[in-house]
């Protein structure tokens, strides 16, 4: 079975080293899809980076990540929206299917959480036109709602999609199963979303029961509570058939050799995509 | 300032004894509103419970819980329901606002989230009867999403709401803050539950930043990043003006002597409650 629908997000193996070792391990596994975070990028330059891809015929099915855009005062909007135009040129130099958006939280002190809101919709409005011109559509990565105070104000399906439509061409979202899940209106919302051609990347992963830490404890595929199965039949249902980009925030898992966590990666795949 | 608006669930001051002790303690610190948990009540026997209750004036905003109708096999759902007519009971014999249910997550082995979902809705509808009878309303507490596969698959308020309008008379929802805050509904469903007459409990605490426990780190009111000041005056607005009942579970908080934790509570009700 080909493993064109697979991607590695480097979260899952960050443990492993430089962007060029990255690469090699999943190409090592025959795994041409990717999902690399800025500090990789950076750690060996963009044009480095942006080379090592053309040159080993590497997808990026997402470039991780700007965002974060609420802030206490003005000028630190401001530069959070420089920074984000900083991550669309590299997502651009490397062809990435989208630049993924964690929009950010609460500002330092504030219970104002409707006001963050805004923040990231202003924010998101002032960088949209360059990224349309650099050809980078943008995904709000809905944040699952544990995270809303720290990470991402926006929460929801629903939620996300409807600033999408309200900011128009070149948005649209990033649908992470750990995110999502228990959300219920999935099946609806993620159909609106294909309708509207606003699915943008899939990542996958486990919920684990219990779950013990609450940012570095997914799960690997098959060992969670998600019907894993079914999301991509409802994905593929609602017209997105891109990479499922595999994402796991884990101490477990990063604390093992990368080349045992591809093993299993990839293992794990396969079984979810048996009939 | 009077305290009749000020309601303390047990878990707040679990570490203080039986329930006799815990109802001195906050009848020492001027409290007569209280909201147990059923091994509390269990310790002393339901009769001696009531008794207490009744001769010392004291108003239960909640009795603490029913649910978790979900379970592997149909012998299993059977034996919730019996269970849950017991909560009933005591619900109606300490005369009880109304009785809390956290309705249960997928049963062991199943990532059946719908299949759950409607459990649920199966055992509620199977109670109900027995609950009208009783004159005790049924309250789902909509848990946030991170509770949702081991203890509560309803997770917003309105898809809690929802399934009120379809079971009807003699149900409604305990909103707190710590489950609901993040919802960018909020505010449009609290107004409809007022409308419908079903809010029948508002629970209070905070949302710590960073979380470091997903099930005992809530924090103080204050302590967190909940706007408590304008969430009080949206629940109000929608019509509900019962009490605030404070429920904090915390290794912190109850860690401490419990009367330092009502200290702490009476002065942190009354700063909410100043203009």
């Amino acid at each position: 079975m080909s493993l064109e629908g697979l991607s590695i997000n480097f979260a899952t193996i960050k443990q492993g080293g430089s962007f060029a070792t990255l690469v090699d391990a999943c190409l090592h596994h025959g795994i041409t899809t990717i999902s690399p975070w800025r500090d990789h990028v950076h750690g060996v330059g963009l044009e480095e980076a942006a080379r090592i891809v053309a040159q080993n015929g590497i997808r990026l099915s997402g470039h991780c990540r700007g965002g974060f855009f609420p802030a206490h005062d003005a000028q630190g909007r401001r530069d959070a929206i420089e920074d984000n135009k900083r991550a669309v040129d590299e997502a651009a130099a490397m062809n990435a299917d989208c630049l993924v958006l964690v929009v950010g939280g609460l500002p330092v002190g504030s219970k104002d959480i409707n006001g963050a809101r805004q923040m990231v919709e202003d924010g998101m409005a002032a960088l949209l036109p360059y990224a349309r011109q650099a050809g980078v559509p943008l995904a709000i990565e809905p944040l699952h709602p544990f995270y809303a105070a720290d990470r991402a104000c926006f929460n929801t399906l629903k939620q996300s999609l409807d600033l999408c439509d309200r900011l128009g061409e070149g948005t649209g979202v990033a649908i992470d199963v750990y995110h999502v899940w228990w959300d219920p209106e999935l099946e609806e919302q993620m159909a609106r979303a294909g309708r509207n051609g606003q699915i943008l990347a899939h990542h996958i992963c486990d919920w684990l029961v219990p779950t013990t830490d609450p940012l570095n404890d997914r799960g690997m595929m098959g060992d969670g509570v998600i019907d894993l199965k079914a999301f991509r039949r409802m994905i593929e249902t609602a017209g997105f058939t891109g990479p499922q980009e595999v994402e796991i925030f884990s101490n477990t898992w990063n604390a093992r050799p990368i080349d045992q966590v591809l093993t299993t990666v990839v293992e794990r795949y396969r079984a979810l995509s048996a009939d």
